[in-house]
């Protein structure tokens, strides 16, 4: 199974790669916004494809020919210019997930924040708020998309290591999460299809990743 | 039939109002964020409601009920704080929709931009796409919400006396429009329902605002 890694520099993405890379029946392709990002994913034998989410969907759709499945792990974080939030948070991912259905991708997991309801964008501090929208509306927009989808909400973000045990259900307490752990959830997922049509909260738990996607 | 007018205060909904409570067989309520908005329409014989397109469904829902109508004519604006671009133009929209349907409200007019096809966010300016974008996305919603929608795309607004003649099609050439002949449109929509499920462009022209209404 080859799988777009879309945001595959960032500080998840670049995780999802190398486990990828690592595990026996996958192979990444990374999605990166600058060629000198290339290197270090070539190094682990990865293909790279370089397009900027703020490119069209067709040039997108190219990054995705001949995948398997897409990775969404792309963010402009809750603390870039609010007219990234829009542009990249929502509209990056609605282009991808356009782009992977013209590619012929069926395979979508999104990375989502911890919760993302409407309610959520409602209780969010002003600055916030943006953010929690800009989310819930991919989210949204997922569900009604025809993809084969599986969106994760992941609690706090640690670059601890990773614990390699996990809690996940539709609803847990916020908690924290390493990225390290939180990318071996994606891999689980893409490895597992009981976890397509299911969105779930995930922080750190008693449970290995494994069989937590399982129990999902 | 009663409308509600969802940011009466604006520009172009202190003209709906008007222009509503001036016709045969329409009646206003004017939705707007504070008290001391309300005079200028109840002196117009105007119903009010105070509510913020912040506060929740359910608090928009109430000044939905017992209306026929809804028209969304509110808008942060392109020159406002990018976070309030999503909160107000694509969640205050997407809000106000749900808010129609729990009211049991069908029919909805959006006052959207000129051009909100995808490409035209690709083409913006990197300030003016996220404004672009969050209509984009209202205007997907809505198409998809299972209300009998109206969406109308004006040119470029000015404060010039209404002309009474414009030219309305799915594609137009960019041009001026009053935004008092912009009121005058939605108006005459309200009272054609040839206008429901269409979107249109609409600027200064040749044809009587009725007219061109019911040749969309």
């Amino acid at each position: 199974m080859k799988v777009l890694v879309v945001g595959a520099n960032g500080q998840i993405g670049k995780h999802v790669v190398s486990l990828i890379q690592d595990s026996e029946g996958l192979e990444a392709r990374a999605m990166i916004r600058k060629e000198e990002q290339a290197a270090s994913f070539e190094n682990l034998g990865a293909e790279t494809a370089v397009v900027d989410l703020e490119d069209d969907i067709k040039t997108i759709s190219k990054a995705a020919e001949g995948v398997d499945a897409v990775v969404f792990t792309a963010g402009s974080g809750p603390n870039t210019g609010k007219d990234k939030t829009i542009l990249i948070d929502l509209d990056g991912a609605v282009k991808t997930m356009e782009a992977a259905k013209a590619a012929g991708v069926k395979r979508f997991v999104l990375i989502s924040s911890f919760d993302t309801r409407r309610e959520a964008i409602q209780a969010a501090s002003e600055s916030f708020a943006p953010y929690v929208a800009a989310k819930h509306y991919a989210d949204e927009w997922l569900k009604r998309a025809d993809l084969d989808y599986t969106i994760i909400h992941p609690g706090r973000l640690t670059n601890d290591k990773g614990k390699g045990q996990v809690h996940a259900a539709v609803e847990v307490e916020r908690n924290e999460i390493p990225r390290e752990d939180v990318a071996a959830v994606i891999v689980a997922s893409l490895e597992n299809e009981a976890s397509i049509g299911k969105e779930f909260q995930v922080v750190t738990g008693n449970t290995k990743i494994e069989e937590a996607v399982a129990s999902i």
